[in-house]
């Protein structure tokens, strides 16, 4: 079974947000991996946008039990119908994550995959600082390019 | 957003009900319809077979959250971790389904559908009688083309 | 921890479905066990009323994510969100389940129970009959107090 | 139906979370609200006893599909076999949160509760910061009595 990396990030974000996801999603699918996503707007149609143009296979797994919410890039789409609790879904069914500027929605997924030891490499967003100031570190990257090389060998290991 | 057919059946299948499973998958994928199942062996396997062979795309939602368990035909397999919830997840995935034989897990599966109005058609399987003891009525079909047709014109009306 | 009892059956039942819920939902209230529902009318709310009057506790899982659509006899609702998949909840939340009378998402509890293991005892419903024509077995009772005798005799073994 | 509250926080607390927990169970459990917790150890179970001695109700909403996990001060104890997606079952199903230390698990439910807008007050635990360095506000208490007095706050116009 192909390796699938799911892009997080919310259905309202900036240019450059979308553009950085049109980029990664085209590096996951011209890499022969499944892309999965929330399946809605924003950097979720960007990502899939760029991983269909590249041939890949884009997975949405929308919050809605109505499939006319899909954006429309997707190879299939999975009307969950579970509201945000498709967010631990999209973690659980990703060998890895990229996460794509900051949002409540997108901080769940973030925190679920740091509890459940889904790696995961953010372009972006928010920062966290414990009780005494210091500073929690969670992998990150500048461009879409570092993301996924940095996500690949995170992954790699666990592949094996 | 293209049909989405879901094919329900038995993990352990007899070979009549395989073979029928394999002609229903590939008719679903000769026609550009998406294939859902459950992602296991037995019915749900020979079904992704099918339509893998026809060129379709094959989704499979697993019961657990570990992606091995995945039969070896899938597109994408989305390792749902919600154990047998993942039959109700089946049922909304599917514009329409095929179900295939008998099997407690099949007969949640219908039960679900007949009860949130997703249009089913089965081949072979357990008959259901009221407290009266009349017949309740399940459309049915004989084969796989036939189980199709009945599909295809039940769900028209809604793609409509 | 207490042993855990469904209850399920129809929100649309009738006077003689009622009157048998409530039945039931005083014996597993005054037996101090915890009652499990889908919180709604009905079946639901007729065997809630039945153990809050015996002092037990009543716990419904909702299938809404808002907590209004609940009955009036509830110790606590939990508005799951998960429409038709919380019936999967309702039944992985049971030792033991009592289904009265007959529905397609009682199907749906009775299948998914004789699929996993969970005892079940029905009064009332639907009957099944293999490709032969034979029937299936199904544990089931002519009244309130045979179905909880039979459903304590079923349990106790695992409870041990 | 009764206000639930939930209090979320780590399953491996310290002395002072468990402490600062036992007291905002008792004040929920004194006022007649219904507890909600994740239904383990650390801080579910410190807020489990103090709402139990309280008089109050406790519901634990479990991760795995077995009971047997659930600490000892429940009243029920549902085994949702959801895993991490509990968590999104925690949120949803309370009218206000209260968030003690700090944790992935915790992070997740504090973000959901953000991004669903069910009210939340944290004691404790990690801050966050927007690219530009800003910090992100989320209301916050020193204490369980001022946590829980900013949350009757919070909640009651909704409530209305």
């Amino acid at each position: 079974m192909n390796t699938h990396i799911a892009v997080v990030g919310a259905s309202e974000a900036t240019e450059t947000e979308q553009a950085i996801a049109t980029e990664v999603g085209r590096l996951i699918g011209s890499r022969g991996y499944v892309l999965v996503t929330g399946g809605l707007g924003g950097v979720m149609a960007a990502a899939s946008r760029g991983a269909k143009d590249a041939g890949g296979v884009c997975i949405g797994l929308l919050p809605t039990s109505d499939r006319t919410t899909a954006n429309e890039h997707l190879t299939a789409a999975i009307p969950t119908g579970l509201g945000e609790l498709r967010n631990g879904l999209v973690v659980r069914s990703a060998d890895g994550i990229i996460a794509i500027g900051g949002s409540w929605g997108t901080l769940s997924e973030i925190a679920l995959a740091m509890r459940t030891g889904v790696p995961i490499v953010r372009i972006g967003g928010w920062s966290l600082t414990d009780e005494k100031g210091a500073s929690i570190d969670l992998p990150s990257a500048d461009c879409a390019e570092d993301a996924v090389r940095q996500l690949e060998a995170m992954i790699e290991p666990r592949a094996g």
